[in-house]
């Protein structure tokens, strides 16, 4: 049986991973040609006769079957499966943030010179979600999709909720995990879930959604007071991503921190997992539970893109043309939890209803409805104020 | 664009919810062209134009693309799956022990007919398990399967433990309420799980197994005395199907009661619901939980499956010959609780190790280590003399 030719940009964690899976598995078809690096200087674990800094010798290697993008700069990504795919290479990428941004271009680099570009590995780490919302849930009346799609962000919230961690440690162990993002603002501040958010905005509803319109939460101004508070409730805090459709067939989109009790699948969803719950008008909801986020976990997401190009697999984006009348929206109301820190702030951010409203001496929030166009205009005085939010459902 | 016309056997809960999710839902290729029925007295929620007591009016008609086969008898199943496959036609299944007994007759019949045939309804209603084997699980290293097949009994016991309702008071609303095999002493001595397990083991591991070689022990014999000791010990039972690979390329496969503890994945499984937990060596633990019983969600993955042959979708069966030096065995010792009645029984039940033994007025347990096969032949043993047992782990 021949064997597949790869060409590796990146030896970090994934790719690391991915090399040992390869060339540790018997009855895998894929061995790696060559490795593309930034840094010849860096220590390695492999000669040097692997590793190449120019990017041609592998995009335009005529050996090359498939190229496989696991680098960190988003522009630097895109070049390489832009130049990859204009080759006539199929590719295989991880960057959800160079995806969330240029779908649109790489749809139609795809169809141009007739390749393929596959990037499970960019959501939810080994859980197989994009393709499962491709192949499975294409005439099934979808209605939501929802989860935890950060691993290093649930991990730091589940050593702060289940070990009393600060949130520093838990962030340091995070990374020494390799759980985290290099650069782990991306997570904290839950850029990192929108772009996931993103990229499943179009292989369920068949949107394409610019990432700067979409509200995002992330974790940055949480305080234990607040975790003293869910805890108190009975609740976890976990950071959701969410997307739902409306009855006038509208989309809307956020990722958020959320207050969630026990009979909430995601309250039990602990550490670097993820978990993705689709709604569907005839199943009802699916849960798929996987580990989000490390070096093997994706590796293994990147591994089954490269088998199923064997196979000459491809998107179809059936529902980008199918769902022509959904749209994305913010227009909808929310029940939120806000700690604040005096009655001014509740000037700058304007409740249209309030269910509680609680002053101490040390700690202050108010549960209400608030609109989300609210939200995001109230977003940057929220965060320059280090106050908090969640949603209650 | 051409709608695809189906040939619909069996106008049950589930031939029903199909008829209404094509029917009542935009944007799907499918409509029904005529209804095959044995009993054309019963009175039906549709004109009589729609039916027929032939089936060769459906496998032989020109119009049909699509066979759909959703009668309980797996006789007459097989002979419709066979004579359509024969006539060409892709054919679409939920008869789990139609399939798991003739699973091999069916590969050579599409092999030789250029025909497919595709069953995901016929294993854990909504999810989507046996395409995600196929697909996605290809050359990751599969090390297990294990999860809660039944709906059925899952509902039950959720009512037993939930709602200290009485077996048979539980059995008659899940009954009621759609989730029962119509012959339920399948669900309830655990066949119907067998069966499952059985077609999962081709797709997960490429093996032929037949059914009557795997111990399977449902909850017929289950008493509100085991019910009072999982509790106490802060523990659940859940029939679970199980399934892994040993260090010696075996196969274990097994059904019966198993007692779990919060941390395990399967203690919040309730109602309906099922869950298959796949293991694999890069992913490491994958969670598929949704929605295993009932007309609309099983009709969801008969669905899908008509869908997918909307496109050529087939069945590869890869793993078959991949994985040759696989081979079910029974050769592994199992941490067993036993309910019994008298000290006699311990004379018919070998333990090879005794962790500890409870003797009272009216309850005696032992936990102990147990060979499988010491299982398997004194099964009618317990079930005649109504004892109980259930796997700790």
């Amino acid at each position: 049986m021949k064997q597949t030719k790869i060409g590796l940009f990146g030896f970090g964690n994934v790719g690391q991973g991915l090399y040992n899976i390869l060339h540790e598995t018997r009855g895998i078809k894929g061995e790696v040609e060559k490795i593309g690096i930034k840094n010849p200087e860096k220590k390695r674990s492999l000669l040097q006769k692997w590793f190449t800094t120019k990017p041609v010798d592998l995009i335009q290697n005529e050996n090359v079957d498939i190229v496989v993008e696991l680098i960190n700069d988003e522009n630097e990504a895109f070049s390489i499966v832009k130049e990859s795919l204009e080759n006539n290479k199929n590719v295989v990428t991880a960057n959800k943030k160079m995806l969330a941004y240029r779908l649109k271009e790489l749809i139609e680099l795809q169809k141009k010179h007739q390749t393929s570009l596959l990037y499970e590995a960019s959501v939810c780490g080994s859980i197989p979600i994009i393709r499962n919302l491709e192949e499975y849930y294409d005439n099934d009346l979808l209605h939501s999709i929802s989860g935890i799609f950060s691993g290093s962000v649930n991990y730091i919230l589940s050593k702060m909720f289940n070990e009393k961690s600060t949130f520093e440690i838990a962030l340091q162990r995070a990374q020494e995990l390799g759980f985290s993002e290099e650069n782990p603002e991306d997570d904290i501040n839950g850029t990192d879930s929108l772009h996931k958010l993103v990229i499943l905005a179009l292989h369920g509803f068949g949107l394409l959604v610019n990432p700067n319109d979409v509200f995002h939460f992330g974790i940055s101004t949480l305080h234990k007071k607040d975790i003293k508070f869910a805890v108190e409730k009975s609740k976890k805090i976990k950071l959701v991503s969410r997307m739902f459709r409306t009855l006038d067939n509208k989309v809307i989109m956020y990722v958020m921190p959320s207050l969630v009790n026990q009979s909430n699948a995601l309250y039990s969803v602990e550490n670097e997992y993820n978990a993705v719950i689709i709604g569907a008008s005839f199943s009802n909801q699916q849960i798929l539970l996987g580990k989000g986020s490390g070096g093997n976990p994706t590796a293994s997401a990147v591994l089954s893109d490269i088998n199923a190009l064997t196979y000459s697999y491809k998107y179809e984006y059936k529902k980008m043309n199918q769902n022509s009348d959904l749209s994305y929206s913010s227009d909808i109301t929310l029940t939120i939890y806000l700690r604040f820190n005096s009655k001014s702030d509740l000037q700058h951010i304007k409740f249209e209803q309030i269910y509680e409203k609680y002053y101490s001496a040390g700690f202050n929030y108010i549960i209400g409805k608030i609109h989300l166009d609210e939200l995001i205009s109230s977003k940057d005085y929220l965060l320059e104020n280090n106050l908090f939010i969640a949603e209650i459902n």
